[in-house]
């Protein structure tokens, strides 16, 4: 392993100033390969499907897992998209000259060596390897065991596309290991950041013992809450989409925050609406006494369900909402629907979750609908990258100083 | 401490959506107090001054210790003139509308609890503070024991000045007690940042054992390499003013490199200059041909002297020179002095440091240099900040969308 990656940390002056053009025709190339390799890949996948079914994998994960012809077409469009984004190195951010005359330019950099630890999901490998190519770092992949073969194949096809360039293949290495992620994340000497997607636990695991700094895509306990002036119809089509258009993913609405001036109206239409969808419901006293749902409890406010079922709490006011949103919220999306100013700045201003909304679905968290193109994960770190992380996240900066002899007085 | 944590938190939204008159208001307050209080500061430093003369400390521990009355009145002007920073928060960083109609901003936000960590000067629990109300942040600060009694008293009047403003004091905590550090660093669920300043052996503690995010104010081990088409009198002074100035700090040159081709010209000429201010040099064996120095080895390149003693390594050419940067320096500063445009670009391209140089002394890296004021380290992360941190290193950023009614299609 620590050979592995002191073999990968030599090669990040090297991808850092390959030219955008050659970068450009490599993930092209990648992509063709992808396309041309399809029947290895989905063989490989068919291996994967028939241990999954051996160690019954949740369905859920099944769906995840199982590539078929249009998404092998996606993953190779998907190379092609973040070939087409926009160069990410070499952005000036700032610049300025000094009261000593010095040129300062702070100037978009790769990160360096990044490790990646996902699951179910093949074309994260594909994305990932192709995220870190463009934006000049070496991407240490390690996926889920339950996709080894269908990662191996993708891998080791993208690795022969880097060779076609005379580049080292190991700008992009696949770890096969479950032990290599404990090992990984303790090479802070040749590791400069590890990006984990998965479950609570994983995540727990990885922040409790990486020595290496993290940057988690961490639970999605996302709220809406509907204001007294809130406009209804609006409100139940929101609430609505936030719920059940994709209920399993990170910004989808787990917890509903009404106001108590019109619970009474509001709460049957939103009810009516969501069970036609298929929606169980988890509701606080005041909830109950209007629609026949169950009772939540503490835990229940702290659930991420990720399936049709939503928690329903009864607050006095926009103060209510803030406080319930800053006690059980994970920081990743929260919404207010509203008309009055006064509290839909508020709102805005006070809930710290990585993206706040106004009068709009929690749904819009997303790489693709922030117009960043593809995106590495969600963001739920306070520091260097928040919400959607697109490529420029994958950056971070240097100082350039041109000088003409200064000395320091 | 946990207790304490908790009630910090609480106190971020209030600190959060301060208005910057008010905020500036109390750094005033807060600037005239420390001038007030002067008689009792400077007791509590005679207290500290007492015991590290029973307890033998190291001379420039007790010079960094040491207080006096234009200490203090620097201390208070350092407050004044962080009020006077443009204010941190609110700033717009990016703002679009998307294809679905949303109006997308990015807004700088605090951060949220910031644990600083430091040794000697009392005058950091002054700026550190100050700096952390003036970006909305709560701080958490842990000076060195040998400092307790003037860090007692300095963080009593801050305090005292808040309250005046109907204000929790808590917005900033001294913490007393050594094993407070070990505790602060796994608060997780608390504490947004950690940023230590000192020794390697505190800084590999934190990073090795917190389980909050760390930015580091790590070594410098900085470097110089003049190459061939160097202006020999241009070099000799940026040389000893990055080795000579001050050379007790992170930005000060610790190696020197330079082009074989005019070694036996150049060397002699730096040798006379910085022997004469008192320098030892350690070098490499083609460096001691040409002139009468110590040897160095493989332990004298990795070791940042902080004192009047000087690395020489003569390298065959600017590659070699950057190869020589990336195995033995900090990733802190870095200088080529040349007139090659080639071998100027390759320098600043490829040494990924936080700051590099062509043609300036190492000892520019520096906050007020820069033009951002007080600094509250300089960060040896690649993470979230690089370099001299300012006041706008100290927020993070949100989402702010405001709709009208969007659902995700």
């Amino acid at each position: 392993m620590e050979k592995t990656l002191e073999v990968a940390k030599t090669l990040t002056t090297k991808l850092a100033n390959l030219s955008p053009k050659v970068k450009n025709s490599l993930l092209e190339k990648m992509s063709k390969d992808i396309l041309k390799n399809k029947e290895e890949i989905l063989k490989a996948n068919e291996k994967d499907l028939k241990e999954a079914e051996k160690n019954s994998l949740p369905e859920a994960l099944v769906e995840r897992l199982k590539l078929d012809e249009d998404r092998i077409l996606d993953m190779a469009n998907s190379i092609l998209e973040i070939a087409k984004l926009n160069e990410p190195l070499g952005r000036v951010l700032e610049g300025w000259v000094n009261s000593d005359g010095l040129r300062i330019e702070k100037v978009s950099i790769p990160i360096g060596v990044i490790g990646i630890i996902y699951e179910s999901r093949p074309n994260v490998t594909a994305d990932s390897a192709a995220l870190c190519i463009k934006s000049g770092n070496i991407a240490i992949l390690k996926g889920g065991k339950e996709a080894k073969h269908s990662n191996s194949i993708i891998a080791k096809t993208l690795q022969d596309s880097i060779k076609k360039f005379d580049l080292n293949p190991n700008i992009i290495t696949l770890l096969e290991d479950r032990e290599d992620v404990a090992k990984l994340i303790k090479q802070d000497k040749f590791v400069d950041l590890i990006i984990p997607r998965g479950g609570a636990k994983l995540i727990e695991y990885i922040t409790k013992n990486s020595t290496v700094p993290v940057v988690k895509h961490d639970k999605g306990l996302c709220h809406i809450f509907i204001d007294k002036s809130a406009n209804f119809n609006e409100a139940v089509k929101i609430v609505k989409n936030a719920k059940c258009q994709r209920p399993g993913v990170c910004n989808a609405l787990e917890t509903l925050l009404i106001h108590e001036e019109i619970a009474k109206d509001i709460l049957p239409m939103v009810y009516e609406e969501l069970k036609k969808e298929g929606c169980e419901f988890f509701g606080c006293e005041n909830a109950q006494k209007i629609v026949k749902i169950s009772s939540a409890n503490e835990d229940s406010f702290h659930t991420e369900y990720l399936s049709k079922t939503l928690n329903i709490k009864i607050v006095k006011d926009v103060n209510e909402a803030i406080y319930h949103i800053q006690k059980y919220g994970s920081g990743h999306s929260d919404s207010i629907l509203t008309y009055d100013l006064t509290n839909a700045e508020l709102f805005l201003n006070s809930v710290d979750s990585s993206v706040v909304y106004l009068n709009a679905s929690t749904r819009f968290t997303d790489g693709g609908v922030f117009g960043f193109g593809a995106e590495i994960g969600i963001s739920t770190n306070k520091l260097h990258a928040r919400g959607p992380m697109g490529i420029n996240d994958l950056c971070t900066y240097k100082y350039k100083i041109y000088g003409s002899g200064q000395i320091r007085e």
